[in-house]
């Protein structure tokens, strides 16, 4: 697994320090794996760190010291590995004790209630601790995370070229007759032999009338003549997530089919249009609500029109409504801004019970001058 | 996905709702997936559930609405779906609200320190509310899930032969010359066409000196003369995880592979002989470790013995050392004794740094009289 550049990493240290210092705070005690791996490329499933002022501690068990030791703390400015012994909490209480910072904060969106309690009570026990109250904190590791460094985006660029491939293989491949999870179980087998880790998320593969629930699960349901499907997948890659969605006509298109799959890709288009540095994320999702109203088509649109993407699926920005009329979407939470460097999904649809459904997802960078896209697979209604 | 009988969820609702009146509690806020699958059938990705004396409670947002309606509500006794009004929390806080109990816990190992002070907020500036604390609470529903019903038995027999005889095509497929990664998409591969949903966890391959860590990630490595192969794979059925784990020799095992096979074969026979109603966990463990100890390879079996199975991979009953002076491996939590019902993995295995590392892993459950293997797959130390 390629490191991050130390360059890069002592970047996001100083970003993360800066937010942690205007929160009043001395330091961050982060549990969320994927913040973790984003300030040092720790990429095991267990670890807690400690982002102080001039070090950031690793606190992880056995399993992973030797990769620790080898690979990350060599590439990481200012890692200190702490072994776990007995374990990670009391390994972590056993660090605070003797650290000298009156006001360290935690991530509070990552830290259950029993582990807090647990870990609060511990420290008021231990007379000897000279730090003083856990504070909780939020969002801090996060909003570093929105806009992409340079290693990210060049991982992106990869990965989008790789499901990109995918999709092209895997569109030429679908077959009246198959069975939903067939075709599901082979888009996951085009994904790990197509160069990534494992599939991003649960594949959706959406025939005809299912295809009007946005979140189906594939199953034994064969396509036939007359069916939309929406196909949807995507894959890891280095740490980091991309998504896909295109949807197939089995045999011609009826009238309707293909005026549903018309006005979606115009949203789509009309959303990408309004990417640029300085637009508002609600403004991307008006821009492709906007055309689907146009068509009728505004409450079929039951979700927000994206999704930033990193190392989860599902990060910041939501790229959802400002509007709080729209039934079962609600709205973004905050007015985020565009930035050169946000990654994220555009994926507009459109689901009529009975029918069935149309989505098309591709995947976008922010740049200085507007939009970069990361995936490229054709976008016209595909015949099989 | 087949619903759990009704006669089984509500004596499912039966024994929680006496463990949450054991802590003086009137209703249990359950948050966690799992959880709430067990005691409603729901087996979608976003819930919040109440079970309070007379009815269990769920919260959904519309994406399943129409799914808990025509399957999991018909199914569930005293079911009420409540949905989701514009966010989980701020429904979940309107029906506490209205909710007329004075202690109502919540599972604290399952709800983080931002929901949850959010939540105390929203509902200490309600003057309306007549139900009192939220309590924390713990294992009120995983403590049930530990014994396994009729249901819940009959699907792990089904699920653990179809992964046995996934795991008898993986082993007559392997062969000198693949890369890691390969056999290990391979494998999921097989997993998804024998009938899973999904691997139940990532895939593990780790060839020759590979093997000797036991988490292992499958990696660009060829498979080689000469080399142990260690595959850890598991599927999952109807919402069940299983788990196996065996190891090939790639060529003739040399003396030393073949004294470390023998002796971790030897050790899960004996756990497995330890095996009955009214044993100690800890006992099952001890059984294992003395045969490896015997071997001179005490040091090289650095995890426990087995874990819980159920709706997730790694539950109750942790099957560890009783002993805390073992390298590497926590001691069991708690000295849980075995009971009919009860189903886990017995996977003992050696590490030897620089050589490879040898596991084999089985399913079992705990009946009246003794033991029954959930899988059947040779145990012999195959040669490709």
């Amino acid at each position: 697994m390629p490191q991050p550049p130390a360059d890069l990493l002592t970047a996001r240290h100083a970003r993360v320090r800066a937010a942690v210092g205007q929160e009043g705070l001395d330091a961050l005690v982060v549990f969320h794996l994927p913040n973790i791996r984003y300030l040092t490329g720790f990429a095991g499933s267990a670890a807690i760190a400690v982002l102080a002022r001039d070090e950031i501690v690793l606190i992880t068990d056995g399993r992973y010291v030797t990769e620790v030791e080898t690979q990350v703390a060599p590439a990481c400015p200012g890692l200190r590995l702490v072994k776990v012994d007995p374990t990670y909490d009391a390994t972590l209480a056993g660090f605070l004790r003797k650290f000298d910072a009156p006001r360290v904060g935690f991530e509070s969106a990552h830290l259950t209630v029993k582990r807090h309690d647990a870990l609060a009570a511990d420290l008021r026990d231990s007379p000897s601790r000279r730090a003083g109250a856990l504070v909780p904190a939020e969002r801090l590791v996060e909003a570093s995370r929105v806009r992409k460094d340079a290693f990210e985006l060049g991982t992106f660029r990869r990965a989008g070229a790789l499901i990109s491939a995918v999709a092209r293989e895997v569109l030429r491949g679908v077959r009246v007759g198959q069975r939903e999870w067939e075709v599901a179980a082979d888009i996951d087998d085009r994904i790990r032999r197509g160069g990534f880790e494992r599939p991003a998320f649960d594949t959706i593969v959406a025939s005809g009338p299912n295809g009007a629930l946005p979140h189906a699960r594939p199953g034994e349901r064969r396509l036939q003549p007359g069916d939309l499907v929406v196909l949807d997948f995507g894959g890891v890659y280095d740490g980091y997530c991309v998504d896909i969605t295109r949807t197939v006509s089995v045999g011609t298109p009826g009238t309707e089919a293909r005026r549903i799959y018309d006005a979606v890709a115009a949203a789509q288009m009309a959303a990408v249009g309004a990417v640029k540095p300085g637009a508002a994320v609600t403004d991307v999702d008006e821009a492709a609500r906007a055309v689907l109203e146009g068509h009728g088509l505004g409450r079929a649109f039951s979700h927000a029109t994206g999704h930033g993407l990193g190392l989860e699926i599902h990060e910041e920005p939501r790229v959802g409504p400002r509007r709080t009329d729209i039934p079962g979407v609600p709205p973004a939470g905050r007015d985020d801004r565009l930035e050169p460097g946000v990654v994220f999904t555009i994926e507009p649809g459109a689901y009529v019970p009975g029918f069935g459904g149309v989505r098309i997802e591709d995947d976008v960078a922010v740049t200085a001058s507007g939009v970069e896209w990361l995936t490229d697979v054709p976008r016209e209604l595909l015949v099989v």
